[in-house]
C-alpha cells in the first residue's frame, strides 16, 4: 500500500469516520488534492477497506469557458473509471460579481454539495484540503484581523447540515507536493487550474509571495501555522462552551439582545456574545471580522437611540427600544 | 498641548495610572520612542498634571563600543536637562553569546530595571513600545508557532514583579512614525541605534521585508495586528481563568504534576494546564513554546517511565513514580 493511502487509513481511524453503512460524497475539482484523495479512497475499497458507497460530486463554475467543461468530463470520466457514482452541477448565473469571487463562486459550489449530498442521502462530505491551504487560510483571515475562532482556520471535521458532517481527510497531515507525488507515482493526470496561477486572488498571492518570505523565517512555517490553527481551534471551541451558558441568558425570545443586559456582561465576554448572537442568526457569513463586532458592541455601548451599524451581505444592527435586532437589508 | 502629550493623558486615565504619590521609572534607551515619551511626560509635569516622582532609567548593553557610551551620556543629560532623576547601569558580562543576544540583552536590561525600581521603590515602570513593536512581537510569535498566550503579544499594563507593574502607554495607540514626529516637532534629538538597521536580528528583518509584504494585502496590517494581539490577549486571560481551578486541584503540594490526573483531563485543557504548570515554576521564561509542552504532554502519556522532556533554558521534566517533576539542570 503506498505511503499516501496508509496516512489516509489512519486519518480515517483517528477521526473515527465509518467504515461501512454510509453514503460519502467527495468533492472532485480535478486537481492533483481532490483527485489524489479519490484515488486513495478507491484503492481502499478495491482492497474491500470499505463498505460505504462512494459519490464523486463535481460542479463546473464555468470561469474558465472550455478549460472548465475538460474539467468536468476528465472527472466524470475518472469517476466512471474508478467505480465511482458521479453527482455534477453547474453554475447558470449570468451575472457574476467580480468583485468576490473566490467567495462568490465557493458558496455556489458548497450550496451544490448540499443539495447533492441531501438528494444521495450523504452524512459525509469530504474536500481534500490539504495542509498548505490550511496555512494559506490561517494568514488570510490573520491579514483580515479575525480573532480566535477565524485563525483556527479549517476543522478536519464539522458539521455541514443537520445529518451531514464536512470532512478534510487530507488537513492534518497531507501537503499538497504529497498529493501530485501520489498521482504521478500511479500515473495518474490531473488537471491544473491556471486561476491558481493568478495573482489577482489573494490566496494566490498568499502562496506565491507571503508564504515564500515566511519561509525565509522559518522553513517549517506551514507546518507551524496548521499547528496554531488546531490549537487555537481548541480555545475557541473552550470559550465558546464558556459562553453559551450566558448567551442563553442574554437573547430574547423574539431573537433580539437585551442592550442592558449585554452592558452588564463582562467586556471580554461581550464580543464572543455578539459574534454568537450574529452567527446563529446568518450562519454562513464569513465576512464578519472584529471590526463589525466591535460596532455592534459600540452600537450598544451608545446612549443615543435609533443608531445601526452596517454589517456586510447587506445586513444591520438596529438598536430600538433597549433592544439589539437584525434586519437583511438585501440579498 | 500637543496632540501626542493629549494622547498621553488619555492612556494614562484609560488604563487607570496614578496621578500623584507613586514613583513611576522610565525605560529610555535614548531612541524616538522612549525620547518621545519621557518628554511628554516632562510637558504633563510642567502643566502639574502629575504629583508623581518620575525616574528615568538607562541600561548601557556595551554593545556597539563609543557609540553606546554616547546614547547613555545622551539619555542623562536629556534627563537633567527636563528635570528627571536619573538611574543608570551597564553590562559587565565579558562573554556574550552571540545566539540569542536579543533575548540576553532583553534579559539583563529588565534585570536592572527590577534592581532599580527596588532601590527607588518604583511602583510602575514604562516602556515606550509602540504599536509597530507589537506588530513585530505578535509576528515573531506567530514565525515561532505560539499559541493564544504568545500570539497576545505584549500587554498595556502586567505586573512586574509584586508591587510593581509593567506599563506600556504608548502600546495601544502610538506608531513609532508619531513619537519621531513629536521630537521633531520639538526639535528634540534623539538617537538612532543601528542595530535597529541590521537584518541578522529577527525583529528587524520582520520590520524591513515581512511587514512591507504584508502591507500589499492589508495597509493597516500593524493596526490589525494590534486589534488581534488583543482580541487574544482577552481570551487567554479567559481561558486561564477557566483552566486555574482544575490546575489548582491537579498539582501536587511538592510542586509536582500527577500523570494520571493530567491524563484524566480533557485534551483541550491539558497543554493549558502544562503550561501553566512550567510559567508557575520559570515565571521569567519565554522561550518555552508549543513544541516544548506537547513534549512535556507526550511524556505524560507515554506509559514508560523514567523517561524526560528538554525545554530551553537548561530546564528538564521527567517523569518519575507517575509524577512528572522539574529539573534545572543549569544557569
Amino acid at each position: 500500500m503506498h505511503q499516501f493511502t496508509r496516512m489516509l487509513l489512519t486519518e480515517w481511524r483517528r477521526l473515527g469516520l465509518p467504515f461501512s453503512g454510509e453514503n460519502v460524497m467527495i468533492a472532485v475539482s480535478g486537481g492533483a488534492d481532490s483527485i489524489g484523495l479519490a484515488l486513495a479512497i478507491g484503492q481502499l475499497v478495491k482492497l474491500n477497506k470499505f463498505g460505504n458507497r462512494f459519490t464523486i460530486a463535481h460542479f463546473n463554475h464555468r470561469l474558465r469557458g472550455e478549460q472548465s467543461d475538460e474539467d468536468e468530463a476528465f472527472v466524470l470520466e475518472f469517476a466512471h473509471k474508478h467505480g465511482f457514482c458521479a453527482s455534477n452541477s453547474f453554475s447558470d448565473r449570468t451575472e457574476r460579481k467580480k468583485s468576490n469571487l473566490e467567495e462568490y463562486a465557493r458558496r455556489e459550489r458548497y450550496d451544490f454539495l448540499e443539495r447533492a449530498a441531501g438528494l444521495t442521502g450523504a452524512s459525509i462530505i469530504m474536500t481534500a484540503h490539504t495542509m498548505d491551504d490550511q496555512a494559506e487560510t490561517f494568514l488570510l483571515r490573520m491579514l483580515r484581523g479575525s480573532g480566535v475562532e477565524g485563525l483556527g482556520a479549517m476543522s478536519p471535521s464539522r458539521e455541514f447540515f443537520a445529518g451531514c458532517r464536512l470532512v478534510r481527510p487530507l488537513l492534518n497531515w497531507a501537503y499538497r507536493k504529497d498529493t501530485e507525488r501520489f498521482c504521478r507515482d500511479h500515473r495518474i493526470k490531473f488537471r491544473v487550474d491556471e486561476m491558481n496561477e493568478d495573482e489577482r486572488f489573494a490566496r494566490v498571492k498568499v502562496r506565491k509571495q507571503l508564504l515564500p518570505n515566511l519561509k525565509e523565517f522559518n522553513p517549517k512555517i506551514v507546518e507551524t501555522l496548521c499547528q496554531t490553527a488546531a490549537t487555537l481551534r481548541a480555545d475557541a471551541e473552550m470559550l465558546s462552551v464558556a459562553a453559551k451558558g450566558r448567551y442563553e441568558e442574554l437573547r430574547n425570545a423574539d431573537g433580539t439582545l437585551s442592550q442592558k443586559a449585554l452592558l452588564e456582561v463582562p467586556e471580554i465576554l461581550r464580543s464572543r456574545l455578539v459574534r454568537q448572537w450574529l452567527s446563529e442568526a446568518f450562519p454562513g457569513l464569513r465576512q464578519i471580522g472584529s471590526t463589525h463586532i466591535r460596532a455592534v458592541e459600540s452600537l450598544a455601548l451608545s446612549p443615543k437611540s435609533g443608531r445601526q451599524a452596517e454589517l456586510p451581505g447587506g445586513i444591520s444592527v438596529l438598536k430600538k427600544g433597549g433592544k439589539l435586532l437584525i434586519r437583511k437589508t438585501k440579498g
